[in-house]
């Protein structure tokens, strides 16, 4: 029997929206306040749903402490408390949460044992979320 | 790569459930208090799922301020701080929330691009909701 | 020992804002779509916070079947699911939140024992509250 | 034109995470604080997504007073206010949220018409949520 | 400049409502569901209110990884994931949540500096919370 | 008849927690990651509680129109989407919340007449708020 995990994790972090295939312009035109200078910052919510065979043995889906010390690793050392344009992983890409979506899903496939099923969802404010399935 | 944006709007309105179709009495039946004759109301949550592929200028799958001037236009003007028994939307059809969900996602449906995927979903109390994905 | 309990009750109304001490052109510049002829509707959440002291015996401030019932009596049932323009209660007085808020303490205060202090709060949206202490 | 309707219910019960088919160490391995020997509690919330068809009638995918009663029977009266470790249905079965989803779904799909559609989802706390789809 | 700091934590725990100055009967009156003789639970929420001088060198109340140690020490660590009938502090009285909510006062108010003010707010449900000052 | 008001704003900003009268050290030992180099950023919510007599002929204690336009000019303006760090308000300040929140109602203090009592709460995250009554 499958059924799906849903455990919700927090971080704060800030980025400028700002591209360099953009005029400044256009930059102003696309990401509105969004492109100020200086950045400006988000409470993220990260929802990761993992869809799999419930064990017969615990009754669980997945150990939690495993998945905790996952995300942990994976997402909130390298994100809590940064401003996501300083890092590596947004070198080449805008910091979109569309783009933060997606690389989050990324890392935590390549750590979680591929008979799971993966969807992440971040929430940015209370009235904007994205959600990506690889 | 593809990935849905959510985006929730708010607007206020009242109805009234009743059917011409039905009698007096069953109309008290299937509606209970919603048929009360001078109406109740609402703040209904409307949430936008579009999906799409992520702009690789942009990193984005729309463009918000494109988004909510549709959605200005198509669903708050028309909706809200109105009772939506007067509307010529529900002129024939009871404005239950099910169909105050379909008439939002086919406004919707033909105001943006056909290539991004739409569902539509409408809080009606917190602990009520419908969805619709045309 | 003195405690607050503070518990919630939902209610779904319909109103209009209109004074008939305003012209129709003062209605509209101080209620803006609040005023439209047909009316809105809101969710309300009626947030009832009693103090009292704690009962030795049985560790309680109030007996929540006593107090639901009072709420039942006093506030849902004449309330709910009703369009406030058309009640008694708002014969006199516009049916802002602000006088829906008086009226519903006045209602509670006069059935509850006189030792209990008592404050109430209505939340009309997610953005806007009330509150009213007598 | 089919459509769903999410409808949410609240129940608090008690239960501890301990499976006879591990030993004493296994179990606090695996469950952690959970196996506390006097158990632990939870307010859950089980939202209850049903889809079907709009009643051409009513305007309706499934009457509330119905959905709510076979819930009420099937559901809030064998499990609120109880420990979930005392009752049958747990008998052979450790009492995750997990199991206690897919109990509920079974129960549902049992009592409302097969032509509906249903999912189960329950609310463990604020950050942890189950899926279940028979 | 004084202001007020408010933190909200999470214990999940069982208790049932159940006094020995009460006959059963009455016990069943009182407390209704929550005397069943298994218990059940509840996620409660524990928002801690302090207030004080706004230290001029670091712009903070408190310093919160002091707060944070101190309600570890003295709130989550005793009572998260227990059954509140089983400990000591609830040997003579029955563990209502007015109760709860004094015993967590004092213990933060023996802990915190005395010229730090403080309330404590317990949320027991969605619709329910209690709030005490010493 | 002197009733409260309160309505919620958003603004979205960076800041880094960061005192020149402190080392390195004593920084790093008291902001733990919010002394991060490269800034994070908060979802704020803030909500302005403004209390004062119920006017007759509106029935309401302040123009919401006048209230939005007075934040939107005072608050929302010169905080959202900006780096709090680079703004003259926290030039001999730490842009702590506490500090924010102070501010926040020095602005609206000056702005809101005198007969008018004010409070303002600033939400930073969802376990985390500060208030300030002048």
């Amino acid at each position: 029997m499958k059924a799906n995990l849903g455990r919700r994790y927090r971080l704060s972090a800030s980025h400028r929206l700002h591209s360099e295939r953009l005029s400044e312009e256009e930059n102003r035109a696309v990401y509105g306040k969004c492109a100020n200078p200086h950045g400006h910052g988000h409470n993220y919510t990260v929802e990761v749903l993992v869809g799999g065979e419930i064990d017969k043995g615990t009754g669980m889906v997945i150990d939690l402490v495993e998945l905790d010390a996952c995300v942990q690793r994976e997402v909130l050392q390298p994100f809590d408390h940064e401003n996501l344009n300083t890092l590596t992983a947004f070198a080449n890409r805008v910091p979109t949460t569309e783009n933060l979506c997606i690389e989050i899903e990324q890392r935590l496939r390549r750590a979680l044992r591929p008979e799971l099923s993966l969807t992440v969802r971040v929430e940015e404010t209370s009235n904007n979320f994205f959600e990506y399935r690889g």
